[in-house]
């Protein structure tokens, strides 16, 4: 089952997701108001039940992010050993991975366009598989990390390319244009280690593969970013991992491919999804 | 007038902060749970007058964060001239600034420890003046900035050093270490430019002055990092700018001089306040 957050006659629901289309939950659990607040309060299995044999209520939605309001959104860099071949500054595997945290209003949902600004064209796509934290905690270990995970989605991770580098460290500004990635379409409860462990990831422009590569040759296995995370910060029901990118990205390419209007992007991975995402200029 | 968030008989309050103690203002506004509310919603002036001719309710307070829930808290690096020099890089002064993300569960309120954890003790001390935005916007002009500000406040900035460049880019995880850091005491609303241009900051350890500087001498002055900031992102009331600290940092004496259990770090800015924590191992 799939539980998606999503507009319809001007409101906003969540619900599970059907090929028919939504079936509104919210309106049952109005103690919880978003997937974040079942997701701390009992978690996703309450709303498998309470969707049984219920009727489709709306065909016709608009995705939203799937967590509306997470604590905290954490993206993992450079994270499979082609894509760090791709820096080409000789330099090591990395010890440590790299963290940056994105705010959540850098993010639309699937089926919105991600939207290139008038300052600066170099709209990139990364695409990443993100876990949504269902159990908290603060020094989880490696082994326990899985425990900690209440669902995935996808991401597309994009990123205004040229304001990455316009600082000595800190990639924050060029992470965090408003509306420039996307986190979608919905929420699959993680029932099964194989879900991650075995996942290939599927990244198209236009119906291109552009990246493309299997989770378990990342370089930071998810368990250990988990670990490593929470380490020095408690992770929270609702916190969004975004676990990092294989190689591909437009800005690797001699010239650089990047994102332009009209363009369309879909970030896969059987058993979780597919989030599209069409790209604008800004109004 | 200045106003705090506290905890007094087990409960959370808001309210405003006179020499005998706090007069709590959250009860006689139970549609605004937090001062972040208040902001978004009316701004500190209906707060100034709740408060006229009341009395002391809460002698004996722990302090909290000021804005327990900000949307974002974006911090901006190096931004004193000699604090740049420090580095010895032989780089010329930086056309951007470094921006990064904290997340609150890394900053206390004054008054309460900030935590050395087991994993690294290179905790160490910036002292910096914190601007909690009042009016949101996007893109805002460099000479509009100050109208967006709402309150000041102040921040010790504690980082653990190590972990800072545990990664090739991006100094997350030696920032966002849970309680490292602290804001606070109080909100001060900001009414005259003044308050900011003419501000010297002073950041003591046991008495000793480690930082002094005045904000005036920033290379990146708080008018234009509103203005950048909001270039990419959308500044919301009650987000958080916690504007760079001045030389001075226990890791750049050498020997460097972390802090260390016992320890008292004073940060303060006449006409706002004085930040004062202790340092305790964590329990």
């Amino acid at each position: 089952m799939r539980f998606a957050t999503y507009s319809a006659e001007g409101e906003t629901f969540y619900g599970a997701v059907t090929d028919a289309g939504m079936i509104a939950l919210s309106p049952e659990f109005p103690q919880w108001p978003t997937l974040r607040d079942v997701i701390a309060a009992q978690g996703l299995p309450v709303l498998e039940q309470a969707a049984q044999g219920r009727e489709v209520t709306h065909a016709d939605v608009i995705y939203q992010i799937p967590v509306p309001n997470p604590g905290k959104i954490i993206c993992v860099g450079v994270n499979f050993p082609d894509r760090n071949a791709e820096y080409k500054d000789g330099s090591a595997l990395p010890k440590y991975m790299s963290l940056f945290p994105r705010f959540a209003s850098s993010f639309t949902g699937h089926g919105q366009p991600l939207i290139r600004p008038p300052e600066n064209h170099t709209l990139d796509y990364e695409g990443e598989v993100a876990v949504v934290i269902g159990k908290g905690g603060r020094r989880i270990a490696t082994q326990d990390a899985y425990d900690h995970i209440a669902a995935l989605t996808l991401c597309n991770e994009g990123t205004i390319r040229d304001w990455v580098r316009h600082a000595k460290f800190n990639v924050t500004q060029g992470k965090n244009w408003d509306l420039s990635g996307a986190i979608g379409p919905w929420l699959v409860p993680f029932t099964d280690p194989a879900q991650l462990d075995a996942a290939r990831i599927v990244t198209r422009v236009n119906g291109e593969v552009r990246q493309e590569d299997t989770l378990d040759r990342m370089m930071f296995p998810i368990r250990e970013e988990i670990a490593y995370i929470s380490t020095f910060t408690t992770l929270e029901p609702g916190d969004i991992l975004i676990t990092g990118t294989p190689t591909g990205a437009g800005a690797r390419f001699d010239p650089p491919r990047y994102l332009v209007p009209g363009d369309v992007v879909e970030v896969e991975v059987e058993g979780i999804g597919l989030l599209r995402n069409g790209v604008e200029d800004e109004a």
